[in-house]
């Protein structure tokens, strides 16, 4: 029977892993696409360097990805690359020429996802991307085809393994530059870590989550970002004290002013669901009036573990099975996140001299902001006293209202550093949903 | 267009959310099936109760599912009696009828799933049952479309949500018995809470999910099952003081002996995945050499997390999509989970009398099974003192026989009671799966 033909770009360490692992289990992949597959061309950057593949995979390998999508030989490409621009115009020309295309690459859907996937259905092709957002976790799928009914109240994810292992580190202690540095050697962290780190990564994942949520696409500017660049030991000290894990929560929440999308660490309580995602883990949870909670875990990084998405894609693909997203649809007001009531957890550090606190509990009243408590535990720098202080719920942005009005006066030596205090455990206590009459 | 007519067996919780469910979301289930739905026609035990029906829905009722499942005029039966033989005679009928059939009950499926799928594949029908296992999880289409490529080495679910509850309760001291009539009153557990004490509820769904990873059936008598019934509050006090949670686990493993397939209750590390699986949640813990650990947790009880599962068959056989399980396949080996070696706690109750500690040691190190640790709190009935004992790892069959030699012997005031501790946490820490060069 004729082969199903893969064209691979770029052979780094998921390339490696898919062409590693449909190696190594061939017979089922054969058997599951109901042909056996090959892949039978590779694009890289630099195709005089010696590459390793496994016994009888013995690809063409150049280094040009525009003749690979053109390739009349190819079925199937599978774009590793990552970036924005050229991987936009590689999947299109690939779906111009009638082949499927499998992606791990968030940002090329998260900023072009409109125009690609309207090329992939005008040309009947599947633009498939389960990789590209939690790795190993099918979420992708499960929104489209394996979901209870009944609409989805509220996603919370933790899509950027990243970020989620550095905070992991700092509540053991160690410092950001020490815990992002351990990162990096371990693999886990790009050389650039900025996309990681201030949010973004999770943003794009947000971003196509979103689109089969809500049914339409949003853009990159309609979701509020925040990174965790500014977190110490000592914030997750605090935390500790009260039972809270920090994690940097990617959120769409319907509400009666629209949907609203978010992306920032927040305080969760330690005995909630997303608690004990540790490490490079990720996860998704799903809330819904009519199933409740629902909540997905798993490997959000490494080369096998997204390698395995992208091969369940492939072989989607070979079957015929999967489909691209709607595009447009109904278009959905979306709404701020910070217009939502919240507790906030906030760090000052202020000089050691009389009035600090008068001043600052002063600015917070200007803006009603209410104050639950106050922690200012003995500092070894009179010149940057650490006070911890907890508030009555509040919008995030009268909040912030409040905090500008500290602005650069001479007392606090630092911005102050503000954290959401998620409600998971109210969703957690919850009672039974009883059954409609 | 012509509608999709649906015949409901059974009446009670879950086919009112069902139709609830698909009155609710007409729309929706219209636009995902390609025509509109309706329920046409109900068999219930008994036809002259009044029944309560949403606006617009008005099927015949009476009390004969054998003509609802021979009636021309339904496309799909849906089966949610509940029960073994009257169902295995419907379900035959309906699929020789040529109708797809759902059903959410895992009793008929694993004591006559070689037959009815057997059925369903000769008639070219479909016979789906996501609702069967974990209620709101989507386990069954992750195991059939959703995971990412690479085979499952091991499988542990907490898959009954009254044995969870319960165990919960008793975590917080509560009685045993006063936790069953407490999930009795609530509705969750049933009059007769047998299967799900003894463990047989979660062997039923461990049969089916094996089914589906493994790709053959295995008959009941191949799980080794135990129940939850001698579980007290002062075993659940000493596992918090070691940091353990307790759960009653359904596991698949495969080992070089074969596959062990086993249902019983465990400790875990309080840090672990399913540690935070409360109340009457289900989770799956899926492992991978390939892709590491997958989790999904959602309600496993309910009226509308469960209807919520039917109705996602309901629309994926509307579509013609989702698939019947393959039947027979390989025979596949399989062993005793007791065979495995672990470390396990052993509470006894003795009475308070010299050489009690001697003899108990004695036995067990008549069989080689040493021990670790040993607590004796003060007790209050010198008939009935506790003994907490935890061993070095012993495989449980070993365990088992080291205790059988204490017998009946005027020492132990009861049998004593063994829990195997799981290891949990050796996978948690594990650290990031390499990707092969």
């Amino acid at each position: 029977m004729d082969h199903y033909r893969l064209g691979l770009l770029g052979y780094g360490t998921v390339g490696q892993g898919v062409v590693e692992l449909l190696a190594r289990t061939q017979d089922e992949c054969a058997a599951r696409a109901g042909r056996p597959l090959a892949v039978t061309r590779i694009a890289v950057g630099d195709p005089t360097r010696p590459r390793s593949l496994p016994d009888g995979c013995a690809p063409r390998i150049d280094g040009d990805p525009l003749a690979l999508c053109h390739d009349p030989d190819i079925d199937l490409v599978v774009e590793l690359v990552g970036g924005v621009e050229r991987p936009r115009e590689w999947i299109r020309a690939a779906l111009e020429a009638g082949k499927d295309v499998v992606t791990a690459n968030k940002a090329v859907l998260a900023t072009h996802g409109e125009e690609l996937f309207t090329v992939a259905r005008e040309h009947g092709k599947l633009l498939l991307f389960e990789a590209s957002v939690a790795a190993a976790i099918p979420i992708l799928q499960v929104l489209q085809q394996g979901l209870p009914a009944g609409p989805i109240d509220r996603l919370t994810g933790i899509l950027n393994g990243t970020s989620n292992r550095i905070l992991g580190r700092l509540e053991q202690g160690m410092s950001f530059a020490d815990a992002l540095a351990e990162a990096q050697a371990d693999g886990f962290a790009e050389s650039d870590p900025t996309l990681d780190l201030s949010g973004w990564d999770a943003g794009h994942k947000l971003a196509l989550l979103t689109r089969l949520v809500v049914g339409t696409s949003v853009s990159l500017d309609q979701i509020r970002v925040e990174g965790i660049e500014r977190i110490e030991p000592i914030d997750l000290a605090f935390g500790e004290r009260h039972h809270w894990k920090l994690k940097s929560l990617a959120e769409l929440r319907r509400t009666e002013g629209g949907v609203s999308l978010g992306v920032g660490p927040a305080w969760i309580d330690a005995e909630s669901e997303l608690a004990t995602v540790h490490d490079e883990y990720n996860a998704v949870l799903l809330e819904s009036e009519t199933f409740g909670t629902l909540v997905l875990q798993g490997k959000g990084a490494g080369g096998l573990p997204t390698a395995g998405s992208v091969v369940a894609d492939i072989l989607r693909a070979a079957r015929g099975e999967g489909s691209t997203p709607a595009v447009a649809g109904e278009p959905v007001e979306i709404c701020d996140p910070g217009l939502d009531s919240a507790r906030h957890y906030v760090r000052f550090r202020a000089k050691d001299r009389p009035g600090v606190l008068a001043r600052i509990a002063g600015a917070l009243a200007e803006e009603d902001v209410s104050i639950a408590s106050v922690e200012q535990p003995e500092a070894t720098d009179p010149d940057r006293v650490p006070v911890h202080l907890v508030t009555h719920p509040v919008p995030t942005i009268t909040l912030d209202a409040a905090l500008s009005r500290l602005g650069p006066n001479g007392i606090l030596s630092e911005e102050p550093l503000r954290i959401r205090i998620a409600d998971t455990n109210v969703l957690r206590v919850k009672g039974p949903t009883p059954c409609p009459a």
